[in-house]
């Protein structure tokens, strides 16, 4: 290593522990923190953003980049030094247009409208959020012109977590498999009654669903001893370094599927940063590349894995030894229930068909918010009207609604589309895995879980950011992100599920 | 508010807000943090307290301290604005003194050391734990020598939590009061026999442990909307605002105290940040004044309202509707036995008449260690032999002895003095608060304790630093520290127990 980019290493490593410092700031707001800390915690969120910012688009570090790419010049594209200099000085054309007062203030809005965006969620109103939501909608809109765009604003947004993705792109690939999504669901819709998860509607004693949740992670392997778990109002994962992840849980009294599925998508994301590879630690390359590659781990854990019938021709018999009211159950049927289609309310609840649905409809409306395209005091309509055009059906109120996500109040905005965009990489990334290993399924069903670990460590998770999605993508499957393969494995699996 | 003085005010709350920071980053180490965080915390927390310090003793802070303290010329002594100057102006004095890299070298050991304590008292394992304690000691010998002193270099290390206090007024305080502790003891020891302590040593559920020490300190006025409880293994308090204060306990299931005393004790801590004047809050001026008066809050929480015979006139009912089991103690006995005096190993759980000598026989043990007088790797010899001249009794492991408290581990050297001097303000504040309000015990007896909040709220919290440990205490008593209440308390408090 040359001396220039030992000093960047340095420079860097600041950076980042600054990030992380502002990541466990929020966790222990979202899981910790009694109501009165709020105002403080906004403050220190500022303070900890700012600075780690300033630091970073200070002069110096471009003249770092620019000392370490000439002393790295011939280095392996592969290299992390080579990587190094090439993701950072992306995050650092990216982050040198945002005046970090601007950062601060966002960091500080949205703290405090977390707090607001909670209770109106609890209390079912949204005018209460609506001054708090406007807000960070405004900031948003300053970002994105600070950011700079050549289509849409919304790029601007969309690019800090998928870079290089474009609005245009997604609704490409949105509108290429809506309609393939409509008719599998207008299809299930006429053989509903094949299906019921009344089981999973009973009363079920919470503690007993968190140690089978645990247990059924730490069989993935997710590491307590380099993590651990806590409830969230809005479940999420977040880490510090590969060695400190943190993944969050809801558990409701008398529903099985949050405590279970929410677990396994929670931890789906904590493997991927647990398995960073260990020379990137403490180097801005750890942690995962992008947000719809980190979702197709939460995903691929959650669904391909945790909703398949060979998972719980293992997992069943052990459950009905901890819920005996589960006794009457059969595999065919339990399977049927956990992968029930029907258009709800809740997004993180939705089953696999109807999922995307969900997204496209945020993604849209965000895209007319950042636009300016829609009045936000009009938002509970707006919602409420394109939903019941896309999945049918109306929300009660806005709790089950508009209010329903924690995303706005945090300012990610420009992040729902890699929810989707996470589903249709779980089923190209798994494919590939099936082609290089075809006995996952079988040990799956025999519940062994480590050639498909150890597959998802060495092709996704070890290189932590130094390929961009795209990038990853290709290398790992040989093409491009494509809704086919996602759209193929729901057909096949809710074609044998509702006899289609 | 002067232009200048503003401008202090926001440099300054970026200052605090790092600092808070760095004690989440310790509180959640301590709470909450998985085994594999260690590394990346030390990190972490090297990066936050140095760019705190820098931040902090960079010379714009110095300017403005000096154009500040001009726009304030003529401003009250006790107003905030002079306060704050003049506070501040002595931080800053101090802390410039400390490079900021032996500041964040300090803090990164001393997350990593506190690691390797945990796991050596654990396995009772001194060895494992004696290289990470020689490079925290050697830490602070540099650390005395940079701040500088003009008779021991302790004064140095002493200071920084009593500001002002030196080590031959603690000597002469503690030389003041020995020989009495002991002459008392000894006059207990006779009587011995008087008191059975077996009541408090029986099964009790964790839980129900919990519930009913956290219904104590809820009654006594700690707020759990500003606030909240954890399991640590060693328990302290700690605050990032006056609205989020942490305070933490451990639970033992064949003993009562450390849940009871161990609650109200850190609840006491806990009131007074609660307290803390909120005009000035974000300021440098919130928070306690000095670790002694700190000490005073907790032990009068703990010991003369929670040892006291009319708290448990009030509370014993209750406590046994929640443990049946000690349906037959009366009220005489159960206070007995919660003051039960006998020589013991572990500091926080010692009695009243014997903790003092706890802290004497540290005090004297840093002194040396800091005047390069101990080689540590005698230490567990050096405490047992010091331990059974003072208290007749060698611990029988080093778990039990050297090992047992956190406070080395993190670096805190120059700080138990404090508790001792803790001690004797709590009763001189005490007694004080008796010759305004001698409705006070009754009050007490009767479940009702906001007079005396409300009292230390008006007379010692809400000043926040704004006055030195001697001032606070000249201001409220009318004279300095001393130990001759704090020595008739115990005389009386024990003559009437003990029979003598």
């Amino acid at each position: 290593m040359g001396e220039k980019y030992e000093q960047l290493v340095n420079r860097l490593a600041d950076v980042q522990n600054l990030q992380h410092t502002a990541a466990i700031l929020e966790w222990d707001q979202q899981t910790q923190m009694p109501p009165g800390g709020a105002e403080a915690r906004a403050a220190q969120l500022a303070t900890v953003t700012r600075l780690g910012h300033e630091l970073f688009v200070a002069d110096e570090t471009a003249q770092l980049l620019d000392a370490a790419a000439a002393e790295t010049e011939g280095a392996d594209y592969d290299s992390n030094e080579a990587s190094l200099v090439r993701v950072v000085r992306q995050d650092y054309d990216e982050q040198v247009k945002l005046p970090s007062a601007l950062v601060a203030k966002i960091a500080q809005v949205t703290a405090l409208s977390h707090e607001k965006w909670a209770k109106a969620r609890e209390n079912n109103d949204f005018k209460a959020f609506l001054p708090a939501l406007q807000e960070v909608i405004d900031l948003q809109i300053q970002a994105a012109e600070y950011l700079g765009y050549s289509d849409h604003p919304y790029d601007a947004l969309l690019g800090q977590y998928e870079r290089g993705m474009t609005t245009a792109q997604v609704k490409s690939i949105f509108e290429g498999h809506r309609s393939q999504l409509v008719d599998l669901i207008a299809a299930i819709s006429k053989n509903r009654d094949r299906v019921s998860d009344a089981v999973l509607h009973q009363p079920f004693d919470l503690e007993k669903q968190k140690e089978f949740a645990l247990y059924t992670v730490k069989e993935f392997g997710f590491d307590f001893e380099r993590g651990r778990q806590d409830v969230a109002v809005h479940p999420f994962c977040t880490s510090f370094s590969r060695d400190d992840v943190r993944i969050t849980t809801r558990f409701y009294p008398d529903f099985l599927n949050p405590a279970l599925f929410g677990m396994m998508h929670e931890a789906g994301h904590g493997l991927y940063e647990q398995g960073s590879g260990a020379a990137l630690e403490g180097t801005m390359l750890s942690g995962g590349t992008s947000l719809a590659v980190h979702e197709s781990q939460s995903r691929m854990w959650e669904n391909i894995v945790g909703r398949s019938k060979g998972f719980w021709s293992w997992a069943l018999p052990q459950l009905k030894t901890v819920f005996p009211q589960l006794e009457g159950a059969d595999l065919d049927s339990f399977y049927a229930a956990i992968n029930k289609v029907e258009p709800s309310f809740i997004r993180v609840e939705a089953d696999e068909a109807t999922y995307n649905l969900h997204i496209m409809l945020r993604f849209e409306m965000e895209v007319d918010m950042i636009g300016g395209k829609i009045d936000l005091a009009r938002l509970p309509q707006e919602w409420n009207e394109r939903f019941e055009s896309y999945l049918g059906i109306v929300p009660p109120n806005d709790a089950l609604g508009v209010l329903q996500d924690v995303h706005w109040s945090l300012g990610l905005v420009g992040y729902f589309a890699t929810y989707a965009l996470g589903n249709l990489l779980s089923v190209q990334y798994y494919n590939q895995a099936l082609k290089d290993h075809p006995s996952i399924p079988d040990e799956i069903a025999s519940g062994k879980f480590d050639t498909l670990l150890t597959w998802l460590n060495q092709n996704i998770h070890q290189y932590g950011r130094k390929f961009t999605s795209a990038e990853l993508t290709q290398r790992v499957t040989g093409e491009a992100i494509q809704s086919n393969d996602y759209i193929q494995y729901l057909q096949q699996k809710f074609g044998a599920i509702y006899g289609l």
